[in-house]
């Protein structure tokens, strides 16, 4: 079996690795069929980790994976050989003091598919096969293509952070940042009833792919920064503000956009801000932030599947994983890539 | 009337102006008893302003003030000569978009005394008389000695921060920054019925004040830092920190002892902190804003009348208004003052 | 300028009445264009009134309207002549207790058209001209036609209703009775982003309905009581249930079906009705009532005028206001009405 | 080992058991020291059960106990011999849709001590000696006396009703019903920060105990139905109403002085109750259950331990084991009794 490996930065190689065993019980084995590539994903390749997470020995990349059934273990009852799903590369341990509290995806002792938070690695998902407990395939009833089944991922992070968002229903949101997790808070705001969507860029190429996702207004915020000022009416119009930019400036833009008590999500990691606390102060803002999912994943999968969600124009590369190395260089150049995906059934390109 | 005037930096003075006039419809005559010096009008008396807010013509400084019903104008209903009370220095338009969506304390067009925000600024309270309409003056019941009511403005602004934190009940709450914000902060959060007050400042004298007031547990982050390590295990243990220092290194620790969806609670105005955002989003921290008060006020009042919130412990000092600029100067010293009382009432010292 | 009038149970007439005079300062006049009859409407019709609700003089009925501006008076600013929009039949007074705590819905002092809750009663809308204040008629941009329009009020109040329910996104819902106001809420609660939706009657034809503005699945519970058991599993997997029926069976069923801490949403008025406590409590159930709307009425202008609510399917009858009392006779049988749509500009059949 | 049992409708016996075994590993054994009547434990020997819960084999009775350790399993870390505490009678799975939801409260597979709804019944703790997992024991800090920890299980009860009550911080309680129930929701309110807290029964003998729980006003609902009439003023003027009398007069008292948007928080089985539901859907009355508990246990138990809840004014009568069957009579007259205590170390009278 092959797979895709990061050694080092700037070390990705396609490694033969044993195949996956027969499924044991309650197990079914994968064939693995699209693989989307994500930030932490780039952070390994270039930099061989990011914070205080890193490389320490060959890791698989990968934890936006569709597959196939292909084989049944002992007492699986809820998968058939031949369905399709979505992998959730998130396993809560079920016992910690978080998963007790009902906050599995603050487990203390995550394990997560393609991360090098632990040692040994816990391997990712950017390969022919798998073998893995049931409950991790998420099956798309009545799906036959796999392949927009890999965003079910990065979209329960979404749908996660527009929960934390609250009553999004008839609300006027602002997004900071499309690339794919901005895109898709796009997308999940407007499934969750925001009357007024504004997508702000500092490019025209993703608040394009923005629009397509749902959003009503764009505003390319390095060319007209001004565009936001109606929004700075009185206190502030803006109830939610989805940060997904991870730049100060946009920080500060929120703050001065949204009204009184209005909330402000934050996804995706990010380094030291420096905030204006006399807004958070004097607006009383509430700032949240939002990591991975729960239970939004299934979510994720039924809205794909049922195609209430269309995020196709997310894609803008379908590659073989036998060039892997170009899709993730082409995958760091934001001017021509939004979403990656490479196809895990064709490693000789 | 005489009255204590701020003209320009370190320009206090005990300037003659025309006494209360008789009170019209709805109002009331009232003879001021006690004021409290809050640190905003430090920042007028020191630096003329702060922020963008400064002193563009003389004002009467003070908002935190008791004071006694000397005079009623007619269809006065609700109060009676020789009532005491406490006077709620701030008046919402009660028609703006904030008003009517129940956010009074952010009236778009506020009139709060002893501010200099608008211009005219609008006068404060540290003087002999005042006619206000009757709604300003919350009636204490059963109350003899109008002293400690004067307090009611800045611990209404902490019941408020408590509302702002959601359920305390049984909660571990740990605040930082113990002047009398901070020490008001832990009074609040004990009466809402957290379960274990923790409270730091880099003083003990203040820390001191705070345990008078509730706090279950002293913490001198200066002098012993490692003394919230057992409130950093697991992801944290904390529920909820009251964030009443302005110190980024606060910030820094809040966010290291609050467990997962721990909340974060900003009272009083700060500049620009940096925030380890990655932080917030992975624990998922929501870190809200508190400004001013509504119902509060009269929560406040009840409170301390009916002596279920002793706060006496607050007050370090009661001088004379005639020695106001020697109390200005003391209160600016951390090291000895707490909360500076003036009495309103003696002007010749 | 004729209107129809309710003078007694089942004595409805078309009385001529003074038309509406020129708008004063800040007024608008408005030609009504198309106007709903409600279940309270209907109420005045055969009954007289309902509870304590009683009519003591004519009244004309009506309050779901949609009109044109004719003519504009001094300092009005938003609206133009020729400008179509839905009229807000309720106006809070600003003032009291529940204005103040914002919750205008709540009125201590509410006037709205067409209800002889005060005395005089306040006139309703079916009637040729009426002369307001600019901010009654909510202004739908960009639309030709007003018809859809008189919808406004009836889907506002579901939208609140929405509102009431908390989080929607991702939910499974079960609406119990497809009148006007269930299948509104059907079609609020797909606008919420719920996952599934499951309407329930004991007629077909509304279910059909139901399913035109986005209900997942239709329940004749009098046909096939049993089609709710799959919802029953566990303690219930319900996460939310909108109660427009009326009926107890319809809330035992419900109590069933929710999960605990599922919330139970009780839409229009009904009389007494024996509730299983046990399952209230031991399921921890959240039952809350949900009365008229406040803000979503303008969110409910917007999406019928931006088409992202498409609610045509429930108007099963427009006829001309000439014929008023056929009208309310066929408004009057669920098997073959839904929503009357009265013309209110043509008065001559 | 002796145990109180129920064996059938008013056939108590006290029973000689085997004695509890050696701990295992990660077990204690516990010599009981005070057990409290709960009604649930009268309805066994009254009726011989409750609803369709009924005794189907002999069950030693009793879920409300304290205890001190007398050996210690293997592996034992947080207690130690002669550690006192509360036994916890409450054991999740951990593993269920609700325990992993964070609702362990709602387990669909619970295992209760002394009930019987699970066949083989669980059986209570009227008892000498038990063998328990150690984190069912929760241990009291410092206390020398372990009567009063018997009252955690129902003090649990009534802290759980009170976080169901969302924020009571200043805000104005009623409570119907003063049995033991009702009396620790005084008690609990209290501690919640309540500004104003109603009593009312038909009794005056509870009464007495409820303002010495910390109510501030008493109502004799029987003798004197008007004295809540200030509190129906405007709206209503009460923010919560905890029902815990189960009688359908008080339901709809507490709808009538409920605010707009008040809590009604239903705690205590009961049959069905005839609702006036246009109160609850006019008023939007947010209505909710509240059922056991689950971390409130361990608060129950540092309040009472630490002396921050004084609960003694609740325990009319202390007797020993030996008398069960006079307790469990004299426990069954309101009139006499509030709570009763047994005395588990005393089985020969």
């Amino acid at each position: 079996m092959r797979a895709i490996v990061a050694h080092a930065p700037h070390d990705l190689r396609l490694d033969e690795r044993e195949a996956a065993g027969d499924p044991g019980p309650g197990e079914v084995r994968l064939r693995l069929a699209v693989g989307g590539i994500c930030g932490s994903d780039l952070h390994y390749y270039h930099n061989g980790g990011f914070g205080t997470v890193r490389l320490r020995e060959p890791m698989i990349l990968g934890h936006e994976v569709s597959g196939t059934v292909e084989a049944l273990g002992k007492g699986v009852s809820k998968l058939a050989i031949g369905d399709i799903g979505a992998l959730n590369p998130s396993r809560a341990c079920g016992h910690c003091e978080e998963c007790r509290r009902g906050l599995p995806n603050q487990c203390l002792d995550m394990v997560f598919n393609g991360s090098a938070m632990r040692f040994p690695h816990v391997q990712g998902l950017f390969r022919e096969t798998l073998t893995v407990p049931e409950a991790q395939l998420i099956k798309a009833e009545g799906v036959a293509d796999a392949s927009l089944l890999a965003l079910a991922e990065p979209f329960a992070v979404c749908l996660h952070a527009a929960r934390r968002a609250g009553d999004l229903f008839g609300r006027t949101v602002v997004v900071f940042g499309c690339g794919p997790i901005g895109c898709l808070a796009v997308a999940a705001a407007k499934l969750a009833g925001a009357a007024k969507i504004v997508a702000c860029d500092v490019h025209d190429a993703p608040l394009k792919i923005a629009e397509a996702l749902g959003a009503d207004r764009l505003v390319n915020t390095a060319a007209n920064p001004g565009d936001l000022d109606d929004l700075k009416a009185g206190k502030g119009r803006t109830d939610c503000v989805f940060e997904c930019s991870g730049h100060p400036g946009a920080l500060a833009a929120a703050l001065e956009i949204l009204r009184p008590r209005g909330r402000l999500v934050t996804v995706g990691l990010g380094g030291a801000i420096e905030v204006p606390m006399s807004l958070v102060v004097t607006k009383e803002i509430e700032a949240v932030g939002s990591f991975r999912f729960d239970e939004e994943f299934a979510v994720a999968v039924n809205l794909i599947a049922s195609g209430r969600a269309d995020l196709s124009p997310l894609v803008t590369h379908r590659m073989p994983a036998a060039r892997a190395i170009e899709a993730f260089d082409i995958a760091s150049d934001r001017s021509q890539a939004m979403k990656i995906h490479l196809d895990l059934q064709d490693w000789d390109g």
